[in-house]
């Protein structure tokens, strides 16, 4: 007997209707005899309505308040699915995170979990329940509750999975699996039957939003096969897994990401000596604003030139910081552009592959777009490219790279 | 230093601003130096909404998932006034019923508290915290959630009351204390600085609304002293404890109970003989309908007359049964009446007072209201009359005990 978790989220679950067929697709997994724990998340717009009656008396409400307070919404939703459960005749358990216990460290409305009970759960799969718990929360070492940030159902499904060593986590969501691009961009985007845990952590890390990249971090960790499938249509959904070997062949590339977040900061004319680097992104981490790209060069006159990206809305605050930066270093010159998007193309394959980068440019090239900044990793080549040319360079990519028609 | 602990129910804490009112209010008792622990039930609203959301889904769903549904309303309220206290300047921890613990029985949606762990609050109240606990819940052996039924937050006010030992267990509702009878039938009820446990049970069960009667059991049992008081206008309330013996002109009468919810059955004409009336009034109690006044006469011709009163709702059910043991018993006739209403005077002075069944009969005679029954207990005189009667018998027992002047 296979023991799969599923996970459901706030779309999934917004309304009783949908509740209810949420409970018809877990009743039909029960009965084709599958042991199943099922996670969820609030009813959408539940945990934004929560917030909204917090805000109206504190801007910056207690954070161990707020996770008593927002954890409430999920918990609404696992006596709600237990009870249409139990209606079409599914015995059925409902554990909040407290309850399990999923135990978490004390970061309030971000925790991480350390630890999960499973003995209960497990008691309750073999006395033949379907466990239901809430998703996103948990409890500290001191009982209090804690949550794990926006997101984190996925999260509590995987660590689940993990802990009770279940066959497969099963997310379903709005969209039937995992595509080669944006099919809102790229019309042919096709649907990944497998995908890497690597490749979609850089698909999610690149813009990719189906899944948190903390859910796919700890799924590759313990290695639990997880599927991104559709609440509202049948279908296989994509398998992301660990690489297996016994594909003849590979596609190069398996997906290519992208995003339009990010504002691009240049400082130039640097006197180069060591440290400048984190003389000029220390500061502007110590003003927690997030770095995502960066590139420094060295100039024929020894100068440093420092690029990086980050979020448009930190452009300003990033730009100020530059500036006077800038001038204690004795720095020409500071440049800001928010113009700009992120391209990615990953792929396992580009790890036994030459040439990809230059294939990559080269079509690029062929579109005579230009490319502001590079860099790589070993599964992935991200370039910066003006915003106005990004869906020319997504759809010239995708075809370049026999996505259109390919189903890796 | 104190230690009071004060309830706030649904209504005064209905709407965000009503949540503030209560932490200003709660902050004042605060910095007048007082421990504070405040129990509070869900917005006023809240609780329906969710009952509404399971019966979409069942009408009879299972009560251990209604707990964990209708117990996320208190939660939402303990957040929001921690919220609204800590923006006031105040500390304040909420705590759950499971997370108190306030361990109760299994029997969900009516669960009784078997005990309470308080070294936790009383760490947080010794370190300078307002705790702020939800009313209403709790947690059995097993950690299930369940809940104390309808009122059940004034029950768990007294329960930590108890368990801490504190001074005072403050009600705060939107009457200002209890009245000498319902200032809506009698513009001159007074409002009473104190009464005793007993007087209160009698005043509770006999149709006076303001308290639980499981909450004022618990509070003699316990000699928890209990005090009523408005959440929206300053006031002393009323004070509920032991009866002390340092009054020296008690009032003989405290105040007046009158309900009209009640029917009246008779059954005439039965051949007595032992254990009539178990089978008259079994058959009633195993159809689950609760009988409240029981009156049982012999006549002349050794006969026996049973009267009886249920809840008006259960009158058809109750009349249908009892035609049928009265031609089991071959008793002479069944009677019916809804048209009635139940009066009753209530006062510990009764006990050291004669006369005072007979004034009352005095002054209904001298209004010339029939009485249909009568029934005496050791602090309380019930007759039930003729409905249309009802607020001139209210007024005259009002004004022949003098309470339209006196304030116990």
């Amino acid at each position: 007997m296979s023991l799969i978790v599923q996970k459901y989220g706030g779309t999934s679950v917004g309304t009783i209707e949908r509740i209810q067929a949420v409970a018809s697709r877990v009743a039909e997994s029960h009965r084709a005899g599958q042991q199943l724990v099922v996670a969820v998340s609030a009813m959408s717009g539940e945990t934004n309505r929560l917030i909204g009656l917090a805000k109206e008396i504190d801007e910056h409400p207690s954070s161990r308040e707020m996770d008593v307070l927002v954890s409430t919404g999920e918990q609404v939703t696992i006596a709600l699915l237990c009870m249409a459960l139990n209606n079409i005749g599914i015995e059925a358990r409902s554990y909040t995170g407290g309850q399990v216990r999923i135990l978490t460290d004390d970061a309030h409305g971000k925790a991480r979990i350390k630890e999960i009970d499973s003995h209960r759960l497990q008691d309750d799969l073999n006395a033949g329940f379907v466990v239901v718990v809430a998703g996103f929360q948990g409890t500290d070492e001191k009982g209090n509750i804690t949550t794990l940030g926006r997101g984190g159902s996925d999260t509590t499904a995987v660590a689940l999975a993990a802990a009770l060593e279940a066959d497969e986590c099963q997310i379903y969501t709005d969209v039937d699996g995992v595509y080669t691009t944006d099919p809102r961009v790229v019309a042919s985007a096709q649907r990944l039957d497998k995908i890497t845990f690597e490749e979609m952590l850089e698909m999610a890390s690149q813009g990719s939003k189906i899944l948190q990249i903390r859910s796919v971090e700890f799924a590759g960790k313990y290695n639990v096969p997880l599927r991104v499938m559709s609440s509202f249509e049948e279908g296989p959904g994509t398998l992301i897994s660990l690489e297996e070997d016994d594909q003849m062949e590979k596609p190069v590339v398996s997906g290519i990401a992208f995003n339009r977040d990010e504002a691009k900061l240049t400082i130039r004319g640097i006197p180069d000596q060591p440290g400048v680097a984190y003389k000029v992104l220390g500061a502007i981490s110590d003003a927690n604003i997030e770095i995502d790209v960066i590139v420094q060069n060295v100039a024929k006159d020894n100068s440093a030139t420092i690029t990086f990206t980050v979020h448009r809305d930190d452009l300003a605050a990033a730009q100020k910081l530059l500036t006077q930066i800038a001038a204690d270093l004795g720095a020409k010159e500071v440049d800001a552009d928010d113009a700009i998007a992120k391209i990615s193309i990953v792929g396992v394959g580009m790890k036994s592959h030459a040439g990809v980068a230059a294939k990559m440019f080269k079509i690029l090239a062929d579109e005579g777009i230009n490319i502001l900044l590079i860099t790589t990793s070993e599964i992935k080549i991200t370039v910066v490219v003006e915003e106005r040319y990004l869906e020319l360079a997504v759809r010239s990519l995708h075809s370049g790279f026999d996505l259109d028609t390919s189903v890796a």
